[in-house]
């Protein structure tokens, strides 16, 4: 259809590499003339609803190049939920603004509202392709071997937990327990795994696939305490207890129902010390492992460039009601195929950390991830040295 | 004098470039043959009192090279206080080992262990050269410019608040209170401001030097809320109340009597959602922010590597009873000398952020300490896009 406009818009939480797909999907854009004008909604379905649209077509180059290492989402995103007199509203915006393909990039939450927009389209016979542009440092979306902005969120987990493993090594006064994000997977939690190094830690390892029994968490910590000293533990957000209850969470809900995890590292830190009278401190990195640049994958970034790109020539093939995805066909050396699926299947489903790939004691992850995750980082980690141990 | 042994200690918290100033002792010492062994004790002066030394002199090169890149202590530390009954034996393990130079390389109560040895080495008539070499992400240590080791961690947190202010930026929905380390000083903290871009954040930075009037900071959270959306705001984990109280702390005292603190990002960002029926989170990278070495500053570096050859200049030139100093010189360009200072006149001071650097308002630091900053930084920030703000 010629004339026709593109509408961009991000929804969840960044990535290190959310721009990277949004430079993917403007260059590939900018090939076809048989789109006119690349449009950027601010702050996500709020900015669509608001008709607050930014011109991506007549940026300059150097912005463009610049994308790929700019952190945060440069458009704005959101967690907005549409509500059902929202839809036919969407549907007039489209039509006024000529918008012929719809782009959304974002998480589960996001790839639900995808798929209601793109029913709702397709009902009221308006031609418009809707594609998903999957981005999750929680990696929870299913049907799809990993998510765009997980191998960055890795990378940065891995890095910084050796480097904190490090420390706690070299100054064994203390238990230090981290929170890392991830919501209710352990996935982002799991690749502080790839950190280990000899008895260097991280010592113990829990991901909220499994319920947390606080006698054991316990025990767990005195006996690595006992072992090393210096314990480095590490944590995900969203461990919950045996009824199923988040062990802390930040207090508040977000506009899709879901209690926002968060403060668990600091009420097992204080346990640690009133029960064990052992020192423990905890530490939260949180939303500083998925703004770090420096922390980048290369292998992310061209992915999530290459599934921006994807999503266009999709799009102007006449698919829609998809969600572009990857399926690994080859491990050594690492190769991804970029597809898609039904958004159907996999809006509000939730790909959870397989329990195979957590050790029978609960409380590390076993080499098999490693295997999956490594890759997606990018691999080559820094090379740290240890002295000789030549005593006199 | 002939045939003489050198010993380096590390004491209290590893910095990005402690392992530098190690790299910078070693390779001076390596020059002068009066030196016979380099030796380092394991853990600080636990490893001193245990003789638990490990040989430098026949590291490899490789190895010696790989310092400078390498997180942590690779000697390790502690944070022992030792005690009158100590001294004596210190120094019969220093005759016999035939050890004649003695470095300690730490932060206030280092120095004040390292100024206790001195004189107390003085009093017995051995013969030893007794050098403190500085180090500390806090900044606090008197009568130097600055310590080694604070500006790779104040580059940690400029190029991690610039990050984290774009992804709240782009996701304006909750204040984001943010911890960061420093003790009882403000240097560290301070560095936030570093990442001041536009509107963008940090919005608010609270140091120690000031109590935190509860109602105050709610009033200041408030109006930056309804200006921006989403807020970074900034904090010391040292924060205090108008009684001189922790707002937080990890609920253990350390060796010397010092409570840790800790933990006041999550209690204020609890009050925020209290009283204000804001979205809030808390952010605590803590110990990460001292072992990055992405963040290391080159300058920090090559100063600190500096330092520790300097400190076996001095050594072999006589002298004893001192610290390593450095002094700036000249701003632009960056230059400092590095001279020594008496460790009495350093031993248990503890060097303030000036208030003068404070805003008026409490809430904020004045330009003049980033001209002071930046250099130690290594400066040279990476770019990030903003897409020109053309609407359709």
């Amino acid at each position: 259809m010629k004339n026709s406009n593109l509408l961009i818009a991000h929804g969840g939480g960044p990535t290190a590499v959310i721009n990277s797909s949004l430079q993917g999907v403007i260059e590939e854009a900018l090939k076809h003339p048989e789109i006119d004008k690349i449009i950027g909604a601010r702050f996500g379905i709020e900015g669509l609803l608001d008709e607050k649209f930014i011109d991506l077509s007549s940026q300059s180059p150097d912005i463009i190049e610049g994308l790929s290492h700019t952190p945060a989402s440069v458009l704005g995103s959101c967690r907005k939920k549409l509500k059902d007199e929202d839809f036919s509203k969407v549907i007039d915006i489209f039509k006024k603004n000529n918008i012929r393909y719809f782009f959304y990039n974002g998480g589960n939450d996001s790839m639900d509202t995808c798929n209601k927009i793109s029913k709702f389209v397709l009902d009221s016979g308006y031609d418009l392709a809707v594609i998903g542009i999957p981005k999750t440092i929680d990696n929870d979306l299913v049907n799809t071997d990993h998510c765009p902005g997980y191998g960055s969120a890795a990378r940065y987990v891995a890095i910084s937990m050796m480097e904190l493993a490090s420390d706690i090594e070299s100054l064994p006064i203390h238990v230090c327990v981290t929170e890392l994000m991830g919501r209710n997977v352990g996935w982002l939690t799991a690749a502080a795994s790839l950190a280990v190094r000899d008895n260097k830690g991280p010592h113990l390892i829990y991901l909220p696939e499994r319920p947390l029994i606080m006698d054991k968490f316990l025990n767990d910590v005195k006996e690595a305490y006992d072992l090393y000293g210096g314990v480095l533990v590490v944590v995900s957000e969203g461990l919950k207890d045996e009824k199923g209850q988040y062990i802390s969470d930040c207090g508040f809900i977000d506009d899709f129902g879901h209690k926002i995890p968060g403060g668990v590292s600091q009420y097992l830190s204080n346990e640690i010390i009133r029960n064990l009278g052992i020192n423990s401190r905890s530490e939260k990195p949180g939303l500083l492992g998925r703004c770090s640049m420096m922390h980048q994958s290369q292998v992310d970034k061209t992915e999530a460039k290459a599934v921006g790109r994807f999503a266009v020539k999709t799009a102007l093939e006449g698919n829609s009601g998809y969600m572009v995805a990857l399926k690994r066909v080859s491990n050594e050396p690492y190769e991804c195929e970029i597809g898609f699926q039904d958004l159907e299947k996999v809006a509000n489903f939730e790909k959870s950390f397989p329990t195979e790939w957590i050790k029978p004691e609960g409380n590390g992850i076993n080499s098999d991830f490693i295997d999956y995750c490594l890759p997606l980082t990018g691999g080559k980690f820094p090379e740290f040295i240890r002295l000789k141990e030549i005593y006199i």
